[in-house]
């Protein structure tokens, strides 16, 4: 019952993940399972750490080995990462990739390539890291209706919530020491400002519900403009913020995406979810609620996701994208939601230009200032440069 | 890239797993999945209840039909659930099952059946309910070293036990309520005393290591002895009760087994588990720790897994058992592992007989008694009649 293929693998980039697939194979040592090039910028550097690889700077010379018969995909740079998968594809080469950014910007166009070349495309490690979030979505919760997916995507930004709200450290400390850690990019807006989760959540959406949206239609806000007033008032509530991307499909089937701060009580699985930790929950009509928890980034976690999808590849396996198929018409998107949200802002013109649906509650002190109220996705996006110029912060904020 | 079978399910038992899966199918309307015919015992009233099923109570009737090619086994009774895998899977009829009781002992004999036979057998439901730990261990962390499993595999306790701790319940009443809310089976033993956790386990530790171990090889203490100064006792250090199944690979190559009560402190992720849900903690080299958690039991959760295999089939999947044909030599199953442990006990001839290997607390008044130190499981096991009839209670305690 047992098939295993040679995977002779060409990989591109050997970052920490690269670096940490080179160790794990090192570790589980698999004679049908070999690293045959990589394809990296500064060869001579690489070529002098790991001598025992073949190291290139010229894609051409991983793409027409004749030998391999995988691609691991595993650069920084999106449009380049583009290029690589897509040409791998037309040569009928299995690819494995964790380019969230590539992929949240390109998936219609790669499930088409993938069915015309009747080739793999495995991605489990672009979303959550070593959580199997996208495998399960795709094959085990297939036939049970979805209801929701949310959660913590972002590990950076948990770090730095749980220093703050664990260890009492403030806002401008706990992001210094997640910059001292390496725990955020250096372009560290891509963390903090939510995209990173976006590009998670549209990946995620894609596999829960059947369908995509393009990241630009989403809105995401993060936690950049937090301060303790806010925290503060966290606090009190007894809540943690969170930033959540989160992906529901409402009784009238449409389907609503967005990412931003939640104000968490402590009865929720997601309050407990902590430092780099991503968790997400699943809901289903049947099952219920599932929660699953486990490393986001990282190295060692990120291979791991990797070597799972290349031996699932070995396996024969793909994404069949059940969900596009189902009977029914799929969810429609829609931003036309609103929400129940905590907004700290500055004056009147403010408030106003939020458009708030109703305000349940307001606080006005000399340097704070506060409003509860429901508030429109739709209405966000339109003017989410101007909440970001304004330092305005905005969280939601579900009742008890 | 879609190659669905009409499936045609001959179901066996339609107690609240088999009616939940009936009722999921009637929500997920799928053409080519349909119930044929279904086996009980009491015909007459199923047939007036659920009149669009055909209903008979003559296993041959479902088995010889020749339109069906799917048996879904849902009964209670593990020996007879026993006959109708092994004569379904001779006749080349792939099966769904939930039992664990069955499963836990005749795993060795149902994977040589399935390969024999080239028929797939699959159970993700027989462990944890809707949380897809089998599946994942198979499929996910296949290629990863497996460090432990280790989880609150039965409801029933951890309700129980939530009641108690979050609640102030005491143990008394805390089981009244499990008992009224059909929580406890007519003979709670088979939950409190640990056996439904044990049988769980021992599949888990099949799928995560590889490796069979007999449920009567392997110590297994429920909550059944636990009373108020125990849970005085983990109030005032801060730490929760949980029953809980551990799986662990020890740096030796050593696998040991165990199902008992773990004071668990509040760092832990399993601390937050609550209510009725099931938690389970999967440790490996690189991707570090896994947490999954959904519902454990119940129709509806429960018949959402079986829906999964179900599905899984018609895909063509089967369990590899990858783990029993690693590379190097399999773990050796063992109990000669010690553990830092709580036991409340009544006499020292009680202590005398668990031959502590080092006593590092003991706690001396009128009406109790305990010691903490370092037990054997081995011992355990030989001892175990003895400690329930003594009404003793252990703990696993471990340091902070």
């Amino acid at each position: 019952m047992n098939n295993k293929k040679l995977i002779k693998i060409g990989l591109f980039g050997f970052g920490t993940v690269g670096h940490g697939l080179y160790q794990l194979l090192h570790r589980v040592p698999e004679a049908s399972l070999v690293i045959s090039r990589v394809c990296v910028r500064d060869v001579t550097r690489h070529q002098e750490e790991t001598p025992e690889l073949i190291f290139t700077s010229n894609p051409r010379e991983v793409l027409d080995d004749p030998e391999i018969n995988l691609i691991v995909e595993l650069i920084d740079d999106a449009d380049a990462a583009y290029r690589i998968v897509t040409d791998a594809l037309r040569r009928r080469l299995p690819v494995v990739t964790g380019n969230k950014k590539m992929l949240a910007h390109h998936l219609p166009e790669l499930i088409e390539l993938q069915k015309e070349m009747k080739t793999p495309l495995l991605y489990d490690a672009s979303a959550c890291g070593s959580i199997p979030v996208i495998r399960n979505l795709e094959e085990y919760y297939d036939n049970d209706l979805q209801i929701s997916v949310k959660g913590i995507l972002n590990g950076s930004c948990n770090f730095i919530l749980s220093k703050i709200f664990n260890e009492g450290m403030d806002h401008a400390e706990s992001l210094r020491l997640a910059r001292e850690l390496g725990f955020l990019e250096s372009d560290p807006t891509l963390d903090l400002d939510g995209w990173d989760s976006l590009f998670k959540l549209v990946i995620l959406a894609m596999h829960a519900f059947g369908v995509y949206v393009e990241p630009e239609k989403v809105f995401c806000y993060g936690i950049t403009h937090m301060n303790d007033h806010d925290i503060r008032f966290a606090r009190e509530k007894g809540r943690r913020f969170k930033l959540l991307g989160l992906a529901e499909k409402l009784p009238d089937n449409r389907l609503t995406l967005s990412v931003l701060p939640h104000l968490i009580s402590r009865n929720k699985f997601i309050y407990s979810c902590e430092d780099e930790f991503n968790g997400v929950v699943i809901k289903g009509l049947f099952y219920g609620k599932q929660f699953l928890v486990g490393r986001g980034a990282g190295g060692h976690p990120t291979s791991s996701a990797v070597l799972s999808d290349i031996s699932a590849i070995r396996y024969d396996y793909f994404y069949r994208y059940k969900r596009m198929e189902c009977a029914g018409p799929l969810p429609q998107f829609s931003n036309d939601i609103s929400f129940r949200a905590y907004v700290r802002y500055n004056t009147e013109d403010d408030l106003d230009l939020m458009q708030f649906e109703e305000i349940y509650e307001r606080y006005v002190s000399d340097d704070y200032h506060y409003a509860v109220g429901r508030l429109n996705l739709r209405r966000l996006l339109d003017i989410r440069e101007h909440l970001a110029e304004r330092k305005i912060f905005v969280a939601a904020y579900p009742p008890d």
